[in-house]
């Protein structure tokens, strides 16, 4: 790197002071261009604004864009930035790589989970309600705002929270986050603080959430689950439980009431607290909505909710209502975390609740996904009837048990025989002695147009394997 | 709460088996206005939706409905949502609290440090950005993308660091994070889990930085700051070390092209990591702009780059570039923090930097920003000739010297009664028996109608203060 820097604020070039002005900017502008600091498509500035910025007269600058364009280095069109052309002199970009990097190869179909379908994100409410928070939003929303995240925002989802969750919540006490998974290192963070030196997570489970309390400072001890969701009996001592009430994740259970209640008066006998992972809570198919386990002890549940299944994972929004007492300690964590959600992305989906869309999307894709589960049942009860369905009540995802971990190999194996991504239940446990073997099938996943074919593959994959132990 | 609910997804109302049809439903409703669940202005399901979701005849749900608003519990206008109406019967929203909470009030004028002029925020081409991203960006881009972020933005930040700031990078090895803060806990992670147990912090410096380090695991130990930027000789020893080469913060020193080197050099020696926080590189009025510290040695330093003072704090984007060896560790922690900036945003940031809007803008706010500090320069050699002025070359701040920190305290109280709110240098120094007394002004806090006057303020508070020692 040279060690004089003579150059516009823009354009770092250095500018041989042996050779004459024009000649100079050329050979500096060359230089860049050679060494990859400019790549092909890279706008350079206006004559005007460059030769005010090196002090050189506008005309000398434009002598010097004209003779790099007959060079073949620049290409201008009027009107528009001259920008590099991807001259033969060119070296690439410097370290070589893809402008746009190829997209990475999705296989052709998937069932697997954690996604909803993005083909049916709301695309355009979303745009209208960008456009409307970026355009009416006062100047002081665009300053780092209040700790907790923005004010319409939480006020908006703690109407919706409670409306269709009989959640009790003072938009106070809501904590909007950059997703489930920043909201459980916030709140694994804070109770670390308090003291906290263990978490149970339910097993099976996510194995995200293991290595993010891990992280976070706390030992992760498995709590069971059982074909009735968290086995409470087996809580183990933890100041802190992560628990999947409303459809257990991955085996798709919902907890029955005996069991809330017996979580509950184990939670307040040990004096821990309990987080309910409400991550498809608003996606429910029959007549019996369950209710948030945060509603029948506010000073014990942190509720979590989130926008990665009803919208989309990309958009990184999700959020926390807290007991009183944890509030400051979460917004400390949350501090020292260092991240927040775009506040332009939080008024935007204050937008959306306030106008209704954001239900009305809800009520559109309960109805899509009401019907590809039922699409999906057919076919296995047609391929397998003698396999155990579960978790069909609620959420994005069933379970299929399998006799056994090699009946469950070869079936994923014969699913990539055909372009099918399916994802076996085994590795969602903490404890592989306890795991038992199926699939967890994502009926939310493939886009619309593709959804007849992919229940086709799972049918056809899974026909010959009804007999349990066959 | 009671023990069944018999409900729409949407509404959880619990209905009386004892009562009629419709009068369940109304008592239903009138109850979870009445308790708070439901509060004024939130929409109701369309009659037909609730209809078939209670199963219920449609005509049921809207003489219940009509019933309501005739009460004075719903209002309804042909073509929208069914809300609920302010009822005189109506308990307010349970806890109680404001639907929208009054915004903190600010003081009238202010210069304290951390903002950009909000003010100037690029509203229109940012929507545009944003609109181009929720339009255009493949159904792809709306799941869990790259850990690192979306690829079109790391390459559009790649050549613009490179080519304004020449850095070298690789966009393979740029990371978006969602502000400096979580960058920073990015780094505290990443590099704790590789063995380090102590970071070099600038002293004086930010002290939220403090708290984050700290809360990584990282012991923080002062680096000294003189008028030539951090004090190489006085290194402490540490694994990390955070430097702000361009313009130090607060100080306003740019770190001298033989400290560069020696920094360097004792980096090498010890192995230590840099952290370039180049939190207002893109503001340079001088005509010598200062290449990033990363373009000298791009193995040993990380630098971070930021959106919260060239667009604002509130859309939360910043970038690191990072060493071939950090990019694992780093990700690994960034996924244990849980937190990644939306997707669309990233596109929206891609697409703006991509048009030439981005290095528009910016030439824009620096001309702004010059022409402030000059106003605010004539101002101050006209109130207080005799005191020293550092870091006025580049960024958004200036330090104005005081004698003592009895004169500190004494102006802060003067500009608060004038309701004018300044930052004092003295909190900014983690170790108190070093701190120098002074004042930070940042020149870009008030809105541009309000300059004038906030300089006025500015002046009349300082008028008197001019010698040192009196």
């Amino acid at each position: 790197m040279p060690p004089d820097w003579a150059s516009s604020d823009e354009l770092l070039l250095s500018l041989d002071p042996g050779q004459g002005r024009r000649a100079g900017l050329e050979g500096a502008i060359r230089d860049a261009i050679r060494d990859g600091r400019l790549g092909e498509g890279d706008p350079l500035p206006s004559t005007r604004a460059l030769a005010r910025d090196l002090g050189l007269a506008r005309g000398t600058v434009a002598e010097a864009y004209a003779q790099l364009a007959a060079e073949g280095y620049l290409r201008s069109r009027p009107g528009a930035a001259t920008r590099i052309a991807s001259a033969a002199g060119a070296a690439p970009r410097r370290p070589t790589a893809e402008r746009t990097g190829p997209a990475p190869e999705r296989p052709r179909l998937s069932l697997r989970v954690g996604e909803p379908d993005v083909g049916a994100f709301p695309r355009r409410e979303w745009a209208r309600s960008l456009r409307h928070a970026v355009t009416t939003a006062a100047d002081d929303a665009l300053r780092l705002g209040d700790p907790r995240g923005s004010a319409p925002l939480r006020h908006a989802l703690a109407g919706h929270v409670a409306r269709t969750r009989g959640a009790l919540v003072d938009p106070e006490r809501v904590v909007v986050c950059a997703g489930f998974a920043h909201a459980l290192a916030i709140v694994c963070a804070s109770t670390r603080r308090a003291g906290a030196t263990a978490i149970a997570l339910e097993d099976p489970g996510v194995r995200q959430h293991r290595s993010i309390a891990g992280h976070g400072g706390l030992r992760v001890a498995p709590l069971p689950v059982d074909d009735a969701g968290a086995v409470v009996g087996e809580l183990p001592d933890a100041q802190l439980a992560v628990v999947t009430p409303a459809h257990q994740f991955p085996l798709g259970a919902t907890l029955s009431p005996a069991r809330r209640h017996a979580l509950l008066a184990r939670a307040r006998e040990r004096d821990a607290l309990l987080v309910e992972d409400d991550y498809d809570g608003e996606f429910r198919y029959d007549r019996h909505p369950v209710g948030a386990l945060q509603g029948l002890a506010p000073d014990r549940v942190v509720y979590a909710g989130t926008a990665s299944k009803t919208l989309a994972p990309a958009l990184r929004l999700a959020w926390l209502v807290l007991p009183p007492a944890l509030l400051e300690p979460a917004l400390a964590a949350k501090a020292d975390l260092g991240a927040s959600p775009s506040t332009l992305d939080q008024l935007a989906l204050a937008d959306l609740l306030r106008r209704g869309a954001y239900e009305r999307h809800l009520r559109r894709m309960r109805q899509r996904y009401k019907r590809r589960r039922d699409l999906l049942l057919r076919a296995l009860a047609a391929a397998a009837p003698d396999l155990p369905i579960r978790g069909i009540a609620a959420g994005l995802h069933l379970t299929v048990e399998l006799p056994d971990h090699d009946a469950e190999l070869d079936l994923l194996q014969r699913a990539r025989e055909r372009s099918l991504e399916l994802d076996g239940l085994t590795p969602f446990w903490h404890d592989p002695r306890r795991a038992r073997a199926g699939l967890v099938l994502n009926y939310a996943t493939p886009p619309e147009h593709a959804y007849a074919q992919a229940v086709a593959a799972v049918e056809a994959v899974l026909s010959g394997s009804s007999r349990p132990g066959a």
